[in-house]
C-alpha cells in the first residue's frame, strides 16, 4: 500500500465499480461482482485484494504469476491468466488502471489560504479557494483563477495570467507566460526568461530584446528542472494537452502542438514548429527553423536537422528514417562482426 | 506589439533615428526620414509602422512579402526587397535590429530597494540603487556593486562578489564566486557548489574539498537552471563576453574564453580549457583535460574526445573535422541505400 | 592558497602526520619528518610547503617539474620525481590527498539554530543542533536527524524524513522520500516529483497517480539541478554511496545500486535496475526497464537499449561493447579516409 504518510487512499471499492471507473467488463468470473478490492499495485507486488494491469508482453511472467485478484487486460491476454484472477478486459489497460489508481489515491486536496510567510502583491487577483504556501511570492498585477495552488518559494512574476486549477510546484518561477487551466508545473521549472538571443558584432555580443510570452495551453504537464524561452517575438506555445518531463529546454519561439510527449533532456531549438500528438524520446535535439508533422516520432538521442514529415518516425544523428538508421546500425555491426573491411578482424 | 504587461515601449523614433542606432544607411527611398515608427516586429508580422530585419536566405519569402515599413537587411538583398519598403542597409542586419529593438523596449527600469521579506545579513555590503526582491537571500559579507538586482528567492550566499549592474533572476543561487560587471544569471542556475569531485578507495568514495572559486568575467550571461562548479584547486573561470544557454553544466576547473557561445544542455568535463569566441552547439559534450583552440566550432550533439585546433570545426562522436564527419554519414547512407553491402538490401 | 573568504583553513601539519592522514609511505628522504606543510595544492600551483598529489600520467611533465616540497605518489612514479621532493607512496594516491586535503579544509562548521526567517512546521521534529536557514521552508510531519544542515530557500515537504548530518543545499526541494544518513544534496536538486506516468487514451494523456518514494541510502550525494522522480508504485533506490553529479534525470522506480557514479546530464528511464559500482559517462542515457549488472562501465553519451552484463564496458548508440564500437568507428574513418566506398574520395 502507499505509504500513507505521502499518500490519501480512498476505497475499498467493489469489482463492478472498478470496472465502471476503468472502462472495462468484467470477463467470466466465479468472482462476485461486490467483492471488495483496497488497492492498485504493480503485478509483481499485488495480493488478493489488489487490482493491477498487464500490458506490456516483458512482464508477461509476472502476469502469469500474479497474486492479484484483480487484473485489467486486453482481450487477448486472457489466455495468459492465471487462476483465480478477475480479469477486467479494457482495450487500454493502463489507462483503466490509470483511473482505479485516481479513484483509490485523488491528488491531494488543498488547504486555501495564504501562508503568513508568503508575499502576495496587493495588486494581484486570486480566484477562490487557492492555497499559496510558505516563502511563495506573487508578483503585481498576477491573475489565477480558482483553486491554485502555489508551491512552497515559488515564483509567479508580475502579469502573469494562471487559469483555474493550476498546480506549481515548490521553488518553480515564472514570468512573461499566460498558462491556461488544470497546467501542472513542476518543483524547479523555469518559465519566460530570455531566449538566447544575441546579435555578434565586432564589440562582442548584444543582446535581442526578447518580446514575445510563452502561451501555455490546457491540461500541460512540465517536468521538474525544464526550461521554456520566451519568444523573441512571437511567442512560444505549448499546446493543450502536452506532457513534458524534467530537464527539457524549449527555446524561443518553439510552438509545440497539442497532446505530444517530450521526454527527459530533450531540447527543442529557436523558432522550431511542431505538430500534434508528437513523441520526443529522451535526449533527442532538434535544432531550430524545422517543421516536425502530426503524429510524427522521434528516437531517443536522436539529432533532428531537416523536416520530419507527419507520421514519420525517424532516428541516428542526424536523424533518418527509423528503418534506414536502424539498417545502417545493422550494417554497420554485420561490416566489422566479420572483420570484412577490418584489418584488424 | 510585445504584450504591454510585460514590456516597456518607448518611442515612436524617426527612420532616420532608427538608422542612426542600427548604424545603417538608408538607402534610395521615396520616404522621409521624419517618417515615425512604433515598433519591431519580424518579418511576418510586421506592419507599416514597424521596422524589421532580413538577414537568413531562409526567410527570402518572408521578406519579399513582408508589408514592414522598413527594414535592417544586407546590401545583397536590396534587389529582392517589395516596393515601398524604406531599406536599411546594415553589414550586420540582425545586430542593427537587436540595437533598435533595444530603443524601443528598453530593460526595465530598476526600482531600488530591499523588499521587507528580503533577509540580507547585516554584514553585506550593497552598492547604490540596488533591488533586492521579496524572499532573496543575501549572506554575511557579500559585496555587490551599484545597480544590481537581485530577484525574487534567489540566494546570493556569503562572501559573493558582485560588480556593478548585474541581473540575478529569481531563484537563481550563488556560492564561492567572484561575478564582474554586467553579468545575467538566468533564474534557477546554480553557481559555486562542488565540482564532481571524489577519490575512490576500498571504503567507497571519499570526497575531495573543492577548494576553488568560480570566476566569471564581465558581460557574461548565464542561462536557466545552468550549473557551472566552483574549482578542485584552480579556479573555473567564465570569459568575458560569453553567452551561456540553458541546462548547461560547466564542471571543476574548467576555463572558458571571451566571447564564446554555449548552446543548450552542453556538458564540459572537468579542467578542459576553451578558447576564445568558440561556438559549441547543443547537448554537445567535451570530456575532460582537453585544450579548444580560440574560434573552434562544435557541432550539437558531437563528443569532443581530443583537443581542438585553433578554427577547426568539429561533429560526431568522437568527435573528427566536419567535412569528414559529413563524408561519413553520407558514405554509410550510400552504402546502405543501394544495399552496396547489405545483404537484406 | 584557497579564498579565506570561501574556506576554511587548518594546519600547518607535519609530514609524519600527513603521512598518517593520507595512509602513506614516507619514501627515502633527506626531509625531517617534523617539517611542517600548510596546505594542498595542485601540481602546477603547489610550493615547497604545499602537499601535492600525482596519478594521471597526462601529468607526468607538471610532476617533474612541480615545486611541491611533497607529493603523494604510486611507487611507480619514484623515478620521476624532482629532487628534493618528499615522496608519499601510496596505493592511491589521489584517496590520500582527498584525506589530505579534508584534514587542511574541513566542511564548513554548522552555525546550529533556525533563521527567522525560516518556516519551520509546529509538527516537524529535528535532530539536535541542525541549522535552518534563512526562508527554508520545512513541512509537516518532517522528521530530521542530529546536525543536519538546511541551506536558504531550500523546501523539505511534508512527512520526508532525513537521517543525521544530511547537507541539504540552496533551493533545493524535497518531497516524497526517504534519506538516509550524511547524504548531500547539492543547490537546485528536485526528489520526489511525480514520475512522468500517464496513460494515452482517446481523450488525451490521463495521469497515472506516482504512488512510490524515494528511498536515499546513506552517504548518497546528488548534484545541483538533479531531477529523481519518485516511484510509480515500487519506490526510487538510490543505493548507498552512489555519487550523482548535476543535471541528471532518474525517472521513477528506478533503482540505483552501491557505490555507483553518474556522471552530469545523464538520463535513466523509468523501472532500470543498476547494479554495485556501475560508473554512467556523462550525457550517456538508458531507456527504461533494462538491466545493468555490478561493475559495468557505459561511455559517455552512450545510448544503451539493452541490457548490461556484469563488468562489461559499452559505447556508442546503440550501446555494444566498447571494443565493437571503437572498432567501428576505426573501421569508419579507415573506410572513408582512404575513399575506398567514397565515389567523392
Amino acid at each position: 500500500m502507499p505509504d500513507p504518510r505521502f499518500f490519501r487512499a480512498l476505497g475499498p471499492f467493489e469489482l463492478a465499480h472498478l470496472a465502471v471507473v476503468g472502462e472495462a467488463d468484467i470477463a467470466v468470473t466465479t468472482m462476485k461482482p461486490q467483492r471488495m478490492f483496497r488497492d492498485v499495485a504493480p503485478l509483481d507486488r499485488a495480493g488478493p485484494e489488489d487490482v493491477s494491469f498487464f500490458d506490456n508482453k516483458r512482464y508477461l511472467n509476472d502476469f502469469s504469476n500474479s497474486s492479484a485478484g484483480a487484473c485489467f487486460i486486453r482481450k487477448e491476454a486472457l489466455p495468459s491468466a492465471p487462476d483465480g484472477m478477475a480479469l477486467l478486459v479494457s482495450p487500454n489497460p493502463y489507462l483503466s488502471y490509470a483511473r482505479a489508481a485516481q479513484a483509490f489515491h485523488p491528488a491531494r486536496p488543498l488547504a486555501p489560504g495564504i501562508s503568513p510567510t508568503a508575499t502576495v502583491d496587493e495588486t494581484a487577483v486570486l480566484g477562490q479557494e487557492c492555497q499559496v504556501d510558505s516563502g511563495a511570492v506573487i508578483g503585481a498585477g498576477v491573475e489565477m483563477g480558482a483553486r491554485c495552488y502555489i508551491g512552497a518559494n515559488a515564483v509567479v512574476s508580475s502579469n502573469v495570467r494562471l487559469g483555474d486549477d493550476c498546480v506549481i510546484e515548490a521553488c518553480a518561477s515564472l514570468s512573461h507566460c499566460l498558462v491556461g487551466a488544470r497546467v501542472m508545473i513542476h518543483m524547479g521549472a523555469r518559465i519566460g526568461q530570455d531566449g538566447f538571443g544575441f546579435a555578434t558584432g565586432p564589440a562582442g555580443h548584444v543582446k535581442v530584446p526578447q518580446l514575445g510570452r510563452v502561451v501555455i495551453e490546457d491540461d500541460v504537464e512540465i517536468g521538474a528542472n525544464t526550461t521554456i524561452d520566451r519568444g523573441a517575438g512571437p511567442d512560444t506555445v505549448i499546446g493543450a494537452g502536452t506532457q513534458i518531463d524534467n530537464l527539457v529546454q524549449i527555446a524561443h519561439n518553439v510552438q509545440l502542438g497539442k497532446g505530444c510527449v517530450v521526454v527527459a533532456q530533450v531540447g527543442i531549438a529557436g523558432s522550431t514548429k511542431v505538430g500534434d500528438y508528437v513523441m520526443i524520446g529522451g535526449q533527442a535535439a532538434l535544432t531550430g527553423h524545422l517543421v516536425v508533422g502530426n503524429k510524427a516520432r522521434i528516437a531517443g538521442q536522436s539529432g533532428v536537422m531537416r523536416d520530419v514529415e507527419k507520421g514519420d518516425t525517424v532516428g541516428g544523428t542526424p536523424a533518418r528514417k527509423m528503418q534506414d538508421w536502424l539498417r545502417q546500425t545493422a550494417w554497420l555491426d554485420r561490416m566489422t562482426r566479420k572483420g570484412k573491411g577490418d584489418g584488424h578482424g
